[in-house]
């Protein structure tokens, strides 16, 4: 780093300019002040280690600095909510330069903008071994609106938005050095340049009931079992109808790996998960896909805690969900 | 770590507890969801890095986990706010046990509980190279108990709490492992055991107007300066005024640095320093001490712009004043 501390806030006080409409003190300050809108609010955060949840060769920092935004957005899609404003920590290397850090904050502010979400605040500091960021975010949801994971209901429907293992398929593609092209290269991009689900999470509250909701990080196997664990349900999931995104089918092919393992394997897809009541199914997939255009699917049902989580066959042949997905403190993978 | 993710996010939810008060959803969903109480909200971020803020080997990781709070709740502090809610980004090296992880916990839960802060969320991932810490805190103020940076106005005093040096005499205590006794061992215990000026802050919010406020964590001749930029004014500080720790008197013998260089240098004191208007300074000092049991003291006045940050001696010479403090980009100093 050849700029100060200082020099380096200033730089980035002036990307990301002053405060606006409902905050009162935006980055520069102890803390930053703004009028808190609707009823609850929410309170989330991600950390990123380079070389663990991305890499400087696959993605120029403005894609890496929109990721660490997205990933939080998508936390507050999952509750209902709206994100509102963000801060951020960076751990900044040695081999990092201002103009570096300039672009990791343009493509933060950019994801940020997309979603109505201001950067207030945040702390840089020196790091030892390569760039480290955690970003917190607050958001805002109405009472009745509000969605944990903690709701399922036996005889629930179990929906997805979207379709799986596209970013999954897109890491492998970029660590096989896959030549960048057709589905290899929409795969990439699935990867590095993710969207979340705000709008469809509002569709989805428009229209139904949602008991319980959760955004699919960790992959759609994990995601299952962690809904069904904090409601204390079981889940079947029929393996037939899980949607496989044309990316992992594809790169599925290329690699010599089941495209459903990686559709059930695959982290940052930042899909919805969600469950509702079943006589709500039919307009919920109507409704959502066509204010949104995304697809909704319905992969199963909630059933009793004693059944556990279980994927059946078209021919009815049942075996436990897969044990898949992404474990944050196992070695690195990619 | 011995234990996977999610069996370790099971152990802190356990160390947690459940969700108190005004808060809805705590630890274990996408987001935490909290009631905003207060006309407005706070939020603020700091970041640790093992063996650039901390050293495993200067304290137990209870102490390194409350430190990461202090640091938060004295940011909130000053602004005049109350500190409400954290989230915890922690990045955990893999020779860290679980157990370690739960002192850690243990320490952070013992400084919130301390100051009225519930930790409702985070996240964790593997570190390669130490622990990694962000803690994010949001907090509440009243509109008119508000203060900045930015206000200090020319004619005003320039007040602190508390006496100066402490922290870097500890920390070098530490570094040069002095002999753990008298006001050396105080030294180390103000470096590794501080607190934040929440009480202080209200007490000089409920007699005095402060024009402008910041807690003094990368030393007090940068904090001054802070303030001036903020505030585009000048400040004049009397040297002797400057209320030199004992701590730092005593190890600044030891180890033949001059005790004032500490006072000026010294981070991580989280002491508030204050601009309020010259006619409200007696009554301020004399109801934030008595109220308190801090002590406070006239450092200085505000100036013009022009006259830039000075120190003046009790012979009336001046000089600009020093430029020494914590840079968080530069090489680590500790």
């Amino acid at each position: 780093m050849e700029v100060g501390e200082h020099e380096l806030i200033d730089l980035i006080r002036k990307a990301v300019g002053g405060p606006s409409g409902a905050t009162l003190v935006g980055i520069g300050d102890d803390a930053a002040v703004y009028e808190p809108t609707g009823e609850l609010a929410l309170l989330t955060c991600d950390a990123f280690v380079e070389d663990v949840h991305f890499r400087r060769s696959f993605a120029a920092f403005g894609l890496i600095g929109a990721k660490f935004v997205i990933s939080n957005v998508s936390d507050i899609a999952a509750m209902g909510g709206f994100p509102t404003h963000a801060v951020v920590s960076l751990g900044v290397p040695g081999d990092m330069s201002a103009a570096d850090v300039e672009r990791l904050y343009a493509g933060m502010l950019d994801a940020a903008r997309r979603y109505g979400v201001e950067i207030v605040g945040g702390d840089i500091v020196a790091s030892r071994s390569g760039l480290l960021a955690s970003v917190a975010m607050v958001g805002t949801v109405s009472r009745e609106r509000v969605v944990t994971r903690a709701g399922a209901v036996v005889g629930d429907v179990v929906l997805t938005t979207g379709r799986f293992g596209g970013s999954e398929a897109g890491l492998k593609s970029l660590t096989e050095g896959l030549k960048n092209t057709g589905l290899v290269r929409a795969a990439m991009r699935r990867h590095l340049e993710p969207v979340a689900r705000i709008a469809e999470a509002q569709a989805l509250i428009d229209v139904a009931t949602p008991h319980a909701m959760i955004d699919v990080s960790d992959g759609l196997a994990s995601e299952v079992r962690h809904l069904a664990d904090e409601s204390g349900v079981g889940m079947r999931i029929h393996r037939d109808r899980i949607p496989v995104a044309p990316e992992a089918v594809e790169v599925g092919r290329i690699l010599g790996i089941d495209p459903l393992e990686l559709a059930l394997g695959s982290g940052e897809e930042f899909e919805l998960l969600v469950t509702i009541p079943a006589s709500e199914a039919e307009r919920t997939i109507e409704h959502v896909s066509a204010v949104t255009g995304t697809a909704v699917t319905c992969i199963g049902e909630v059933t009793e805690r004693l059944e556990r989580c279980i994927m059946v066959d078209p021919r009815g042949d049942e075996e436990p969900l897969p044990r898949v997905g992404y474990e944050h403190l196992a070695a690195p993978r990619n």
